[in-house]
């Protein structure tokens, strides 16, 4: 199964492809779409959605798991965040991918073990899990790798081996 | 000088293509997108990418004018119609089209002469403007005609008859 994560931003993109292979997980190939923040907002929503679409190419994923986003005190942020996720949402959708959404509680509590993990306890549960080295991870693909490997985790019945979850 | 005006919203889209012929203005194709609340989430937003593309091929708008989405108390619902406005945005970009944005009192002082005026007097005033009769203008689609008309209004320095002020 081949399962790409994305973390929606708009001047950030976090994505990351995990492979289920048996009953192991890898990746290689994760990282960030940066925007450039000068740009007119609409362009940078063109850019976003141009970059998905390749990416969705490149990855060919069975599913796509998509964080929901979080509703912050900032509704202006909000709403930005909105438009991001929703061409994102549908660069997917106009493939014809299977979308899986997931709260960033429900993340965290399928990888980490605890809904109010940290981001560094996120991390290094990624890096852990995927045997990546965790110099090179930077937080947004990390949250990417996060939610594909939570949507594993919840559709597979594969648990996390119970050693990692004593952090 | 022909501008496509743009409500947006998760469920309904107002439409309405406001002509300015000298210093008229006039508007012949105006309406409402309605889209199946049953529909998974991702599903309406392609439908909504869909419609406003065919929409913009049908009026060959000069300029794209979109309502800047009330921030409301409620943030998913924010999110949810960032999501909407996202996907419009990326279909007028996606075909080149030049974008306006303007806030829902600016709308409202540009057309009636005061940011706080209600929606009855919004349509009202939209009716009287466009010569519209106002049995069959719905409230979505009079917004869409308000922020047209705000767009031209503000563009080419016509005013609003100072009779049509006093209501």
């Amino acid at each position: 199964m081949r399962i790409l994560g994305i973390d929606p931003g708009t001047l950030v993109v976090g994505y990351g492809l995990v492979l289920l292979d048996g009953r192991r997980y890898h990746s290689n190939d994760y990282g960030c779409i940066r925007i450039e923040r000068k740009l007119p907002f609409p362009q940078r929503l063109k850019l976003i959605s141009d970059a998905t679409t390749e990416l969705l190419l490149r990855t060919m994923p069975d599913v796509v798991a998509v964080e929901e986003v979080y509703v912050t005190q900032n509704a202006k942020t909000t709403l930005r965040l909105g438009h991001a996720r929703g061409v994102i949402l549908l660069a997917a959708v106009n493939r014809g991918h299977v979308i899986s959404e997931y709260a960033p509680r429900e993340i965290k509590q399928a990888v980490v073990g605890k809904g109010g993990a940290s981001k560094r306890q996120v991390m290094w549960m990624i890096s852990q899990l995927l045997a990546l080295p965790p110099e090179n991870l930077e937080e947004d693909a990390a949250d990417a790798l996060a939610v594909a490997l939570c949507h594993g985790l919840r559709n597979t019945g594969n648990q996390i081996p119970v050693t990692s979850k004593l952090i």
